[in-house]
């Protein structure tokens, strides 16, 4: 487990941590079953029903509360930590285009920023995120929590780049840019679109060259002046709200 | 510096710890001047304009990075820390009623939402955020790193309870709740009008009880089915952006 905490060992063996009762049940209710699981001798009775749903799994342990707190990422250790299988990687190229509604992170490189907008893409009705060239791992342990389970219910698509969107028929991209463009709300997000966030400091620029022939329509969320731009995580959120409601007045 | 780290001697002492040249800034474009200041003798330039604008402050350090490196909450410690008193206390009962648009936090106990929604409030125009019982500190370093200088250009109002907001006049609540009421584009949020969050895991329901004869509007951000719910800050971005929605097409 304390081997998963290097990104490269994660993506080598394809192998998520998940902290918590709330975790796992996320990870097994996506059919996942854990290739190991640490139990707190002292605080999960005998009867859990996530010991009956992993009681074929070898690697099952019950530890002493000191040894899970020695494992965890946590100031307060979970009761239970279980070593998942990473959901199937999807090939970009074999995802239905367009989709209806989707997400592209294009370099967001904080974890939380990344797991906080896979849950609000699941829970606003993405078909897909898709994690461009330096984005966060979305299997590292800041970003499994903050997704709180979404990690296992959206599709999440790695080594998106633009190029790779401008290959695609009927491609249409709404821009995340921080000054001088319309609001959402006079751009069109009741189309088929991918919406498309950059990283916190830089933005988007140079991945928005890379999309070529694609549609790109920018929008800039309204600011009071002088005021600092708002988190990228909050700028998704508004931005598939706001595809949700023009969607739901058409 | 240490001591700091304790919410109590926070409060008591009003200060809040900035980590970093961005917060260092964002103090000294409020006006404040730190009552300390360490500094990196290797990494911070004789001239660098923050010594400049501190010259008159007694408490301020050339330090070796090891001895920031042990003050700092930081996994990789910024180049420069100082103390800064806390912005001064706004009394509720003294500011103007009703405002256009607020925000009103009842119990969000992670400091990072704080942090991110007090940061939210202030890019899209919020009068004040009002912090309820159980609310994380706003000035602990988590929550002004997640607001990114916000927490110096928005009133924050400590101590606001339900009870408070029902003894003045003219106050509209536009309350989020997990499900079951019209979408925020279908209620008025145009206007003026204090938009209510509550705890992730219990919601606003106990804060709600004590709005007394305050108009209250429920709404709920339609999501998926199944899907888990959003995060706060997300909510509370959507509804903020929402409401500056209406607001342009008056």
């Amino acid at each position: 487990m304390r081997s998963l905490e290097a990104k490269r060992t994660r993506r080598e063996q394809r192998l998520v941590v998940l902290e918590g009762e709330d975790l796992v049940d996320a990870g097994l209710a996506a059919g996942l079953m854990p290739v190991a699981l640490l139990v707190d001798e002292d605080r999960v009775p005998a009867d859990d029903p996530r010991l009956r749903a992993t009681a074929a799994v070898d690697e099952r342990y019950a530890v002493a509360g000191e040894l899970l707190a020695k494992v965890s990422s946590l100031g307060h250790a979970a009761r239970m930590i279980g070593v998942f299988p990473q959901p199937p990687v999807r090939d970009f190229r074999t995802v239905p285009m367009p989709p209806a509604l989707a997400l592209w992170l294009a370099g967001v490189g904080d974890p939380g920023n990344v797991g906080t907008l896979i849950r609000t893409a699941a829970a606003l009705g993405c078909d897909w995120v898709g994690l461009g060239p330096g984005s966060a791992d979305p299997f590292g342990p800041k970003a499994v929590r903050a997704a709180m389970g979404a990690t296992f219910s959206v599709p999440i698509l790695e080594g998106v780049r633009g190029e790779d969107l401008a290959t695609r028929e009927g491609v249409r991209v709404v821009a995340a840019v921080v000054a001088g463009c319309v609001p959402p709300w006079e751009a069109d997000l009741a189309t088929p679109c991918i919406i498309a966030l950059g990283a916190e400091r830089s933005g988007l620029g140079a991945a928005l060259g890379a999309l070529g022939s694609c549609e790109v329509v920018r929008v800039t969320i309204p600011q009071d002046p002088g005021a600092e731009s708002l988190n990228v995580a909050a700028a998704g959120a508004i931005l598939l709200a706001e595809a949700r409601r023009q969607r739901s007045q058409r």
